[in-house]
């Protein structure tokens, strides 16, 4: 059942909001000369409700599935790589591994359907990761979105409620800030599908390279996306409006629906989310248009290399903190940006005041 | 004396720069998609001469001095707080005192002229501070660069030497990177003179709101600073080639010319620097006029709020890491951006091969 999806989203704090930004103006520095170091403290305060923001404790999610789509020939990678990219995670080995390690941040990772089974070993590597296990037993896989649809109502719930679910975690552990992740073969032309449905606009606009297609790879791709809405589009619009989970049903996939479910969630919480790339965005665009509210949890951690990236954020009015030209995805960009929060949250609580240190302001 | 200028700058190491482009390829991700990260750890290789680049050592030196200029009003804070400033970073509540705090950096401050003398608690203060503090007895900040020389040939040595030194003393203490900072009120206005004295350019191309005045006060730091390239023109050009040395001598002042010296020191004995915001650019950009060479040695930060700090990138080729509208100065920018490079560094010595974690690599 989905039935929490109508729960309200947290009320933003406003007198910590007003606190935060009094005190950016009294810490020894000209007003506004941290830039955006100083509305990130701010948002972090208002979201927190507290003078003093942290992001020490960091909770991390990963939600690993295969795409159907897969099949038709759109990424550069064999399905293979998802299953093996889930124990790379476990193992240490993976980008979000080292990002996590570097952070202090914790990690879980939530298998909700590569198609391949996890190896033998995989049972002892995952008693012995510093990282979390989650198997949630959905499909191996979501089906091909071409001429059907890629789950069915029973599943998407199951995804929706996996999200959910690993947000809770999150919060009972006592996190400040969520960040999602994602790992699946072909993702990127199920987000590109999901995104062009919902914002009904040309694949040609948004396909992008995804992990390194050609040219003429990204035509393929945007071919079979346009197919695709073409065949699904009257399930898009049962009602006159749009309605965005009858396109997560149809397009899928598991991963991208938990990510949609752990940031409405996090949202009803209070818990800051801070969004990876492009299809962690997707997502994000998925929670907006079930929940207008949600947008106010949301922090945008970087612009991806993917160029759809830059249409999702403006649909978004998102300003992403880096544009590093990464597109990896597994929460990495999002990781990556911690950094930042936390020196500006360092900055926030621990500069003087012009009063406490005796320096003039300005005249 | 300043023979040491024509040291040749140390050559990057070819042989580390080709093993870390190739782990970047058979490192567990799509190759390209770490962006930026990839690049900052195969340049920090190529400088450290190590297949294991690593920033855990990070120096940073403050400069602080006073500018004879700030009397005709060109700044938003009086002069005073220069000294206060130095008191703070010493007592650790500025910003970057936060920042090398954060990092695990050393943070030293070297006062090369500010015009009030250091409170007599002062000294107790610097035995305590958990950073080191260096005097440099130059003179109580420069002369009004409008109608006469900003300093004396001799002080120019001075200064450029003090640069010289901090960058020593960093190389001898190990650093694995080098940070200067600046302080100094009017110091916006001295910057954006040299880059118009030096790449022939309107002041009104350059001259920005710096710590934080209005367009009028733009307007009238232009014309001071045309009325004053004006003045000094002839000095500037004793021989058919811009002499970037009698600029320095011109306009001042100190911590731009102990920065230059640092940066120049830096890469002849190897070591990276990480370069600041606008007033440090135009430090970096004289020290490049000095020895086209040194400009390997540098990575940019980030890009400043200050409008002229693009155009300084632009003449060197210089892509920052981060925009983030900060306009501080005192390192602070580049104390951000290092725990990027940190990330980078971990990203590219920890994570797992295609075959150490047996994942499948591009079909």
């Amino acid at each position: 059942m989905l039935d929490w999806l109508e729960i309200s989203v947290k009320a933003l704090n406003k007198e910590t909001k007003a606190a935060a930004l009094d005190r950016q103006q009294i810490l020894t520095k000209p007003a506004g000369s941290l830039g955006k170091m100083e509305s990130l403290a701010v948002s972090l305060a208002t979201m927190q409700g507290s003078e003093r923001p942290s992001v020490d404790k960091t909770f991390i999610t990963v939600f690993a599935a295969d795409h159907g789509i897969a099949a038709e020939g759109v990424s550069a990678y064999p399905q293979a790589v998802t299953a093996q990219m889930i124990a790379n995670f476990l193992a240490g080995g993976a980008a979000i591994s080292v990002c996590a390690r570097e952070l202090g941040a914790s990690l879980e990772i939530v298998n909700l359907g590569a198609v391949e089974p996890l190896p033998h070993e995989f049972i002892a590597l995952a008693e012995s990761s510093q990282s979390q296990f989650h198997q949630v037993n959905i499909s191996n896989g979501t089906l091909s979105f071409l001429t059907q649809q890629a789950m069915t109502e029973e599943q998407l719930v199951q995804a929706m409620n996996a999200g959910k679910e690993a947000a809770e975690r999150a919060f009972e552990q006592g996190a400040q800030l969520f960040i999602g992740g994602e790992m699946g073969i072909g993702n990127t032309t199920t987000a590109t599908a999901l995104a062009c449905a919902l914002l009904n606009r040309p694949a040609l606009d948004i396909a992008g390279p995804g992990t390194g297609i050609t040219p003429e790879g990204i035509k393929f791709k945007a071919q079979m996306i346009e197919q695709a809405i073409a065949f699904h589009k009257a399930a898009f619009y049962k009602t006159e409006v749009v309605n965005p989970l009858a396109i997560l049903t149809c397009l899928g996939g598991f991963e991208i629906v938990a990510l949609c479910g752990a940031y409405l969630r996090s949202a009803q919480l209070g818990l800051p989310v801070l969004v990876d790339g492009f299809i962690c965005s997707v997502a994000a665009l998925f929670a907006q248009s079930l929940n207008q509210e949600c947008r106010e949890w949301m922090v945008f951690s970087h612009q991806s290399a993917e160029p759809g990236h830059r249409i999702i954020l403006e649909a978004m009015n998102g300003e992403p903190i880096l544009k590093l030209e990464m597109r990896l995805g597994e929460g990495s960009g999002a990781a990556i940006a911690v950094s930042l929060l936390k020196t500006a949250c360092a900055l926030h609580n621990q500069m003087a005041t012009f009063a406490e240190a005796g320096v003039d302001d300005k005249g």
